[in-house]
């Protein structure tokens, strides 16, 4: 008996693969909400339309898992302790009962929770978080039955970007609010401030360094809530709490797991946990960094659905190995796309190597072209051996895709020189003859040998 | 003394670089036409705007090569002959004019030329190539003073399909033609039959597998154009002869050098001709395939400027070494984006590997974004080694940038199952969860298994 507990990307991933290649194979999903594979990431898009369902976003029902796939999935159905033992998890049910199963073999795909401040007012109507689709669901019936003018976003982060963009297409003002001093801390200053100034242009307020105390209701407005920092007030009708996310790991602390970087459950190569009966895959689990080697976290979708697949073949007996991941991602702030894949500078220099950054402002189309947008390019070296460790790029057009090239490079192992050397595409609508981020990796090899 | 045979994208790259590093050095710049240093990929787009001028295309005024630079650079000066024995270019000046000068290294950099077909009729009035910034000149004058209801386009390569585009925009009907069967014989047929559907679509009339007999003056009408095939005639105003380029290489093949595929000069690695004096680069050198190993000769942009470059760091006594290309291009035509990098099929073929290609048709976005377009994304493989050998895209968006990750790729000998695990960027406004490009690498492997 396989248990695989979670019914989102690396869940079902991991429930379809095992039952397409094992249809006789025993296997139970059990999953904590109602909803199962929804797409997570759209959910700022389809708030920002008022006229689109959220349930829009549900990629397959769960009847239509049961039905046409024959999976055993049951909604509804939270776990909240694993007996390594006995080989038990056990949990409650939607309706408050109470369930166990056995296990041969486990999978836990529980993601993660969004983060929520110990501080007052975090659960008064009108603050929300964005995690599930259910969270999406209350923030569209909010929009739809209340007048907000204002929405306070606490966080920065790029889901806190989306919804900045999503919301102030409804027409919301948008103030947004967090701990620490820079907007996004792992871009170099040259971009980030790029980001910065189109968010202003937008008429987003950004108030950075402020330590969030309390959110309460306003006295001055019906509705009206505010949140108070240690220097400053925000007030709106609404407040967004975005301030990431924690790997769902407490059923697999409590049960002694190995625990890896953030909280997250450890898992080698091959998903398999300390416990070689469970696995886990997914935004819970981590992960090997392509360019440290070093265990790393970084919840993204792709990971979660590829993670599922590996870990149900090797549940299969296969050897399949999920070498690691560069942390590529990419965002759409108002007009900006804003694309990373490897190691920020802070992120090379604590990982042991000697990193420098080249930035060059480019195009998105040739000189020639009048409606050529700028594009920000900028690739960080290793100055110890010629490496790329990491690119980010900023620009309103040509970016998101770009940056494929650079997460192929890294994954390569490719120096600058190396990177330099490719061959890649030109024609006068979609590049200069150097792309960008050729350019950056000409400006890298020159920083690198100083 | 170093003299550069040449005064587009290589020789200019490099006679800048040259003098950049070495600005004692005894450097002259011959070029032939009065035009250095323009954007030849542009012509097609300024073409199609009635409103720009031709000379917007040009990069650097040869003036400021002379005044800011201090390049010697002499135009109209088209160099004839080439004694190696005494180290001798001689030719003829605009003027008529003859002239003579001796070198200790000799960069040929001389580029392509059109081809035209040995038929009568292709010097008429309204019958033109487009090759050199006199040629776009002299169309863009054209439309300017007569009436083109429709032009015959003999060729359907991409600058036949680029200025398919051009001149449809003008509102001038478009007419294609060529010998071959096959719209792209390069493209999979399941991609080259989106583009033919996208051109019949826009009006364009397609007519193959006519050997071109003679273009002749229309009895019927003034000013009309007759392009006779061998079982089909097709009329306008203008005619343009489209059927791709040679290597301008009649001095280099007089001179004795070593020739490569395509009648190209042949260089090594570092860019040397056959003779170690005499160095050549751009569209009329040949260059290593990256992926097979071999000679090959594609002209491309970024090739020239590269190749350029690496030539004036040899001649100033590096190693620099042009480890080859993988032929990545990409072009537009109407609203598709048509991109490729590698080997073809047929190339894959004679190169002596086994090829096989997994197509996949996904979608620019995510599935959630109603926009969302059509990508259909290709991967060739060797079923000997498992390596990817080339790719193959189109689609209306999120084509042109997406094929560099294909090409960092190729440039890395990655296998199909390498490029699979790489971690590329998703977002919903950008791409699928899996980008298409990995989902052709996951039924590729499939393939290469069977």
């Amino acid at each position: 008996m396989l248990i695989i507990i979670g019914g989102d990307a690396a869940g079902m991933s991991a429930a379809s693969r095992y039952k397409r290649r094992n249809p006789d194979g025993e296997m139970i999903v059990l999953e904590k909400t109602m909803d199962v594979s929804y797409s997570a990431c759209s959910m700022p898009y389809n708030i920002g339309d008022a006229d689109s369902l959220m349930d829009s976003l549900i990629v397959r029902k769960a009847e239509v898992f049961r039905e046409k796939q024959g999976i055993d999935l049951r909604t509804g159905h939270e776990v909240t302790g694993i007996d390594r033992e006995k080989k038990i998890v056990s949990g409650k049910k939607h309706d408050g009962s109470d369930f166990s199963l056995n296990y041969d073999e486990l999978l836990i795909a529980t993601g993660t929770q969004a983060v929520v401040p110990s501080i007052p007012g975090t659960d008064l109507p009108g603050v929300f978080t964005l995690k599930t689709l259910e969270d999406g669901r209350k923030i569209k019936d909010f929009l739809a039955g209340s007048t907000v003018k204002n929405c306070v976003i606490i966080g920065m982060g790029y889901i806190a970007l989306e919804m900045a963009e999503a919301l102030e297409k409804r027409g919301i003002g948008i103030r947004m609010v967090k701990k620490r001093p820079d907007l996004l801390p792992w871009m170099i200053p040259e971009q980030s401030s790029v980001v910065k100034d189109h968010l202003e242009e937008k008429g987003v307020e950004l108030v950075t360094g402020q330590e969030i105390l309390v959110i309460e209701e306003s006295s001055h407005a019906p509705g009206g809530l505010k949140v108070k920092g240690n220097s400053a007030e925000l007030t709106g009708e609404m407040v967004l709490v975005a301030m990431g996310v924690i790997p769902a790991a407490k059923i697999a602390g409590d049960a002694g797991l190995k625990l890896g970087p953030g909280g997250s459950i450890h898992v080698d190569n091959f998903m398999k946990t300390s416990d070689p009966s469970i696995w886990s895959a997914g935004d819970c689990a981590d992960a090997r960094d392509i360019v440290s080697g070093k265990d790393t976290w970084i919840p993204l979708a792709l990971t979660a659905n590829r993670g599922g697949r590996i870990a149900a073949d090797n549940i299969l007996g296969d050897a399949a190995e999920f070498k690691g991941i560069a942390g590529t991602s990419v965002f759409k702030v108002f007009d900006l796309e804003v694309a990373r894949t490897g190691l920020s500078m802070e992120e090379a220099e604590a990982a042991g190597f000697d990193p420098v950054y080249a930035d060059i402002i480019s195009k998105s189309k040739a000189h020639t072209f009048a409606d050529a947008e700028r594009v920000h390019a900028a690739l960080i070296g290793d100055k110890k051996t010629g490496r790329i460790l990491g690119a980010q790029m900023v620009g309103k057009e040509g970016v998101a895709r770009r940056i494929n090239a650079a997460a192929v490079a890294l994954q390569a192992g490719m120096t600058a020189e190396e990177f330099y050397a490719c061959d890649l595409a030109y024609a006068p609508p979609f590049s200069p003859v150097w792309d960008p981020i050729l350019m950056a990796a000409g400006n890298l090899i020159k920083k690198l040998q100083k």
